[in-house]
């Protein structure tokens, strides 16, 4: 870096903005600090595979420092944000205070619960990595403790898994456990007999995928039920406990509760004291900066704008990363002294989502596939954005030997057995053998 | 299974011993429940690359389910057990008992602190994956720590690493932790420099690799000071806390310790309330069987032999697996009426060392390998004994990447951040960049 001070970049989150920020600041002018508390970057995209046994942490996740590692400008701390002056421009980290010429917060989404915080505990949501290797332990060790239990009813209960929310992340899920019972487990655990396991997806909307097209959805409940999947649509659960739900006046004894509901943005607008919305985003100005407070931008899963074509900007990964681009190429116009560019723009290039083996729905523009077609272009869009040439090829072998022989590669249970479970599996030791 | 009742086999661990027995019995007309507390056989000898980032914890661990598969024979079961009570032939686990006709006790051995208990959270040891896991997090963050520290003191702090015990964990984790610091992240951690960190290897004996041949030590010791391993021979750690240890009276200011010294086993011999040697392990009968309970066999780590011709049987992996094999073969005559094998031999086929990059000791017999050709060795013998075939082509593919490249795969960190680290790391924000 030069010695003379240029304007500092603070970008407080690596995820698809963030990240994109940094990247598209490379050739500007200024000094960058990119804050994260993790040292990775996360492809969430395809956190429901660490959560179901298909792929190993690592491979969806990549060290930001080795992303940055050859542009000069950029600089990366491992630290956790708490505050935010924007009158006195100063961001707070840990006890010690940061100063900041320009401010963009990508601080991303977290659960929410709609008023019932203390399902979180009983029914984890996926966010991060320790959210995804949390649900693997839990899925896991609900067919170890289920190939030992004697009771068929305590069986049933363990072998039950319900996943509340029908959105692409709901959908993978459901999708991906249905196998996993159905087919990847079916030879290890013997006493776990197929068609025992039941998998809920749960849904208080009349669809699954409400922001795809009535057809695609429809499709993808065919794809879901041929799996087994038994679909509650037009359901909301209205209690929870650790055995297991209520869900329209009905109880359902379920071991294993999956949260894919609610987003709640993480505290950038209270850090700011911001407006924002029900679901605690910043309602930023058109350029994405705050009201108020020009030097700072809000971008990504927490941020809300409904764009200069009307659209209300969803909260993906390419709406993050345009919004990254844009924050960057208007950063770069002030310095210059060029205009501004014009409001942000939401351009939507689609959504795909998969169902599971060989089944996908995908929507581009006017276009759309279904099925296997859908899955192969699902399968390769996923490994080009991938991060890392390394983890491309490492992703693209194992689904290759994952289609081929049905197994999953990343089978561990990792921490101590809960409790809960491990009363049900010591106590099935006694069971004859099936 | 068929229906009649056969002797019940219990295998208590599935570690090299306790597989190795499961799958010496296939063809006995046993039946087989292998009780383990966690869900993977663990590859122990390449656990110090879970803990150096080299490798992911999936790529060494096998669900013990998936390797028993196609055993008709044997069950598999997530349990842990809390005692044995040989007079009555059962075993407690959880809340329950299970009978036994013949009982295998593999349990395998933790880390023993030498009277120093409270140790243990300062300086973690290296036995089970969450423990890899655990080192990982705890050298990665000091690395992190210290690419933000402000303090020139505190952040030589940081990058000093203590590795106590100079058997073939200690020398592993220490020429793997000097190649990090010297080589693998370099180009990521700017303000590290070079020079700074500081990796101690610490042997109260008088030469690294005790166990192997003077000449290997000596050529052992200059590879390691080569890769800038500092070698602290005859000097015993007296005392240790948060940051830092005391090494023969003087004060060596260290955030990261690891220990790699002692090895304590587990609780059978409490169990059986049987004679144990200091380490705890079970000083079985010439046959591995416990004295006064001929049904009841203690293997690898946990059991305590001079064998036959003399030798005191190490607590080696080929040691637990002819262990294993042994004890199949005596069940095996004894159901079929033929006479008893002799007394158990062990046969002592070599040992082999890691030191870095491209370096390694071998003895095998009267060969002695070093160098790049016992490094070669040393990872063909890795890769063909690891479980599974898909692990073994990523493990090799990984080699071949990180060799090339001079990168490590498995950079993650999971799990909070350590609060004294993090206030270092949080507080270093205001540094001028360097």
């Amino acid at each position: 870096m030069s010695g003379e001070p240029r304007p500092h970049v603070v970008i407080v989150g690596a995820g698809f903005g963030g990240l994109t920020a940094a990247k598209a600041l490379a050739k500007a002018p200024v000094d960058i600090t990119v804050i994260d508390r993790r040292n990775h970057h996360l492809f969430q995209p395809l956190l429901y595979q660490v959560a179901t046994a298909g792929l190993a942490p690592n491979q969806i996740a990549t060290p930001i420092r080795s992303i940055l590692r050859d542009q000069e400008n950029a600089r990366v701390v491992l630290a956790e944000v708490s505050a935010v002056d924007p009158a006195r421009k100063r961001l707070t980290v840990g006890a010690r205070s940061l100063a900041y010429d320009t401010l963009i917060l990508a601080t991303g989404a977290t659960h929410a619960y709609f008023g019932h915080d203390e399902w979180a505990p009983l029914a984890p949501g996926l966010k991060s990595l320790e959210d995804g290797i949390e649900l693997r332990r839990r899925v896991l060790t609900a067919f170890e403790a289920a190939e030992t239990a004697c009771d068929a009813d305590e069986r049933r209960r363990l072998l039950t898994f319900a996943v509340v929310g029908a959105g692409p992340t709901g959908v993978e899920m459901a999708g991906a456990i249905a196998e996993l019972a159905h087919r990847a487990l079916t030879r290890d655990f013997r006493a776990v007999r197929e068609a025992m396991a039941r998998v809920l997806l749960i849904e208080a909307g009349p669809r699954v995928l409400p922001t795809f097209r009535p057809e695609l959805s429809a499709y993808t409940g065919r794809a879901l039920e041929k799996l087994g999947v038994e679909l509650r649509l037009g359901e909301a659960v209205t209690a929870m406990d650790e055995a297991g739900l209520t869900l329209g006046g009905q109880r359902i004894e379920a071991a294993t509760i999956i949260w894919a509901a609610g987003v709640r943005a993480s505290p950038a607008a209270a850090w700011l004291n911001a407006p924002a919305d029900r679901a605690g985003r910043v309602e930023v100005a058109p350029d994405l900066s705050v009201p108020g407070a020009p030097e700072v931008f809000v971008i990504g899963d927490a941020a809300h704008l409904t764009d200069a074509a009307g659209v209300l900007v969803p909260g993906v990964a390419p709406a993050a990363k345009q919004q990254g681009e844009y924050v960057a190429r208007l950063i770069r116009a002030r310095l210059a002294g060029r205009p501004a560019p014009g409001p942000f723009r939401y351009a939507d290039f689609g959504a795909l989502a998969t169902i599971g083996r060989a089944a996908a729905v995908v929507q581009l523009g006017h276009v759309q596939l279904r099925g296997f077609v859908a899955w192969l272009f699902w399968c390769v869009a996923h490994i080009y954005f991938l991060v890392g040439f390394r983890n491309r090829v490492q992703v693209g072998l194992d689904w290759l030997w994952s289609y081929l022989t049905f197994e999953r590669g990343a089978r561990l249970i990792t921490g101590a057995l809960p409790a809960s479970l491990n009363s049900h599996v010591a106590g099935a030791c006694d069971c004859p053998p099936s």
